[in-house]
């Protein structure tokens, strides 16, 4: 385990980016996705993914040169063909013009196909919220969830972000409609570790608590994989979850006339598609007053009774700033396996390490 | 158990809500919603709600006399105080000119404050379907569901509806975020069954198996209650269905300037805040197309593998367009207890009962 400046992880993201063939802007952009997901505890999409995209971009499946295209727009929507550049470069521009389109119509709904990994959801619905504006960001990924009573994965991850100004933290979610991640699943195989109940179950239904099976199982597409949002069946509910990842679906891949995630490749999707809205909340009240109303009641659930042995309740996004506040004092904290994927990195590339905090 | 003819139900709706004192106009929008519910086999919000309207209306909760109010509008958004009037006459409204400005700008944002139960969130989402549009839907509710990690119960039932036209049946989801509705609560209870671990939760976070005793006790507002989908803490992601739940309180009580859950009186609310949205897909593509590649993966989920034992995958809405049909030929049933109410109600009011069928 190492430590690191934030400045300094950042400037070597951006060299690595420059060194893969990108601009010094959308080089800057893509690392500052990166950072953020660090520091917002989100280790798993942050330096932990430097070297999938590095074999993305050496695969040829994500493009360097390629640019965007604004397919067709209205004064509240945009269509874009990503034309399979990097998903953080594709994304900021379409949250950008979703945010200028909230500004001037006061919403903006943008679609984007053919775009690839674009990192957290929640970095671009933090994009509005610094304009004070509410958002939603949503991509669909490669399958890696089966439906309810299904034994095949036809579903992605397929997160949803939802954000909206708050003090002193903003209202921001940013989750899977699996119960959990790949990421989560690949963590527990690292470290070992039996799953619980409820993650992962196999071609027959049956729960699979080997982390490291289950995570070459769902990697090699075999039959079986993670449950959505709501477990198994329909006890629990988890036909929701299904139901939300589907929603997420039809806003992402069919909207945009893209891909589905059971056509893609691979748990990740290498041809994503994703959708994006900002909305001013401005055009329902003072937002002042919209935003100390959030504000006053993400209050009171912090402040609500816990049950014993709970010392407190958190709202979405509380734990992603602390975080911050935290790295940006006493840095990021790197695990060694990451640290070595890194120094191959830098060492293909020619790149500096960053320098390790005290 | 009886069954009666649909158009009968209707009517009898309609007479009911004429006798309370609503227009005719108003009565069969009311009528409507209840009979959708019906049909669509969703009964805990059809013709089981009459004896709760009844109470509403009769306490003057629901005010009968009252007309919305436009308070504020853009070409792409309005804000509507319901003057508490009914939830149904309050949402039509508001979803229809959702749809208009859909209709003329490609998206609509309705913000509703001071309205009622409005009925199934996925009766509006329905309404923006026949007009070959997507939507969502959602409102707040009386506190029922506690936060992660929390006691009391903080917040709603808070369904997300979310609809796209596709054939032969449309997506169209409708789910509360929590782990089961209190009226799942209630039926368990009914039937003297013992409820599943994961729903209910007592103060000190202990299950509540005992159904009757679980639905007083959020009837009464004591500590504990219905928890998040995901279940109790954070391993099986609670924090989600609980984080969905926010989202839900945020862009209807919230951003309406109404209401928020934990100021409302009783698990259902008085005066709950509604969100809908309608955009027309044909913003991003050729609507048809968009219609049919929905088609397809729809039917590619129904036809995927399925685990041992299960012969069929559901897509959401498929049900109850299932029902619906088989309601249409074989008439609506209705359970002893639901009768009863009808013509308790139907003696107050003078209004003739529906004729059973063979």
């Amino acid at each position: 385990m190492v430590k690191v400046c934030p400045d300094a992880l950042e400037s070597f993201f951006v060299s690595v980016f420059e060194a893969e063939g990108f601009s010094g802007a959308q080089s800057r952009e893509i690392a500052d996705v990166l950072l953020t997901a660090d520091l917002f505890g989100i280790e798993s999409h942050g330096a932990q993914r430097l070297m999938y995209y590095h074999q993305n971009i050496a695969s040829g499946s994500v493009s360097v040169g390629s640019e965007l295209e604004i397919l067709s727009e209205t004064p509240v929507s945009a269509l874009i063909d990503g034309h399979f550049g990097m998903g953080q470069c594709v994304s900021v521009f379409a949250m950008r013009l979703a945010i200028e389109k909230a500004k001037q119509s006061g919403v903006g709904l943008v679609s984007v196909r053919n775009s690839s990994h674009f990192g957290i959801a929640g970095y671009y619905t933090r994009m509005a919220l610094q304009e004070g504006l509410a958002a939603f960001a949503m991509t669909n990924t490669g399958p890696i969830m089966v439906p309810t009573f299904g034994a095949q994965m036809m579903l992605g991850t397929n997160p949803i972000a939802f954000a909206m100004p708050a003090d002193p933290y903003p209202l921001w979610f940013d989750a899977s409609t699996t119960v959990v991640t790949l990421g989560k699943v690949e963590l527990y195989s690292k470290l070992g570790r039996q799953m619980p109940n409820g993650w992962v179950i196999d071609a027959e239904g049956r729960e699979m608590p080997d982390a490291a099976r289950a995570n070459s199982s769902i990697l090699n597409g075999e039959p079986g994989g993670i449950l959505p949002l709501g477990g198994a069946g329909e006890l629990n509910s988890g036909h929701k979850g299904y139901g939300l990842a589907l929603m997420v679906e039809a806003l992402t891949g069919v909207l945009s006339g893209g891909l589905i995630s059971p056509e893609m490749e691979g748990p990740h999707g290498d041809h994503t598609a994703h959708f994006f809205m900002a909305f001013d909340p401005a055009m329902f009240g003072e937002p002042a007053q919209i935003r100390a109303r959030l504000s006053e009641y993400l209050c009171m659930l912090r402040e609500s009774d816990k049950l014993p042995g709970q010392s407190r309740i958190y709202t979405p996004g509380e734990k992603a700033w602390s975080h911050m506040k935290l790295c940006e004092k006493a840095g990021i904290r790197i695990d060694d396996a990451t640290w070595t994927e890194m120094n191959t990195i830098a060492q293909m590339l020619n790149v500096d390490m960053p320098a390790v905090m005290a």
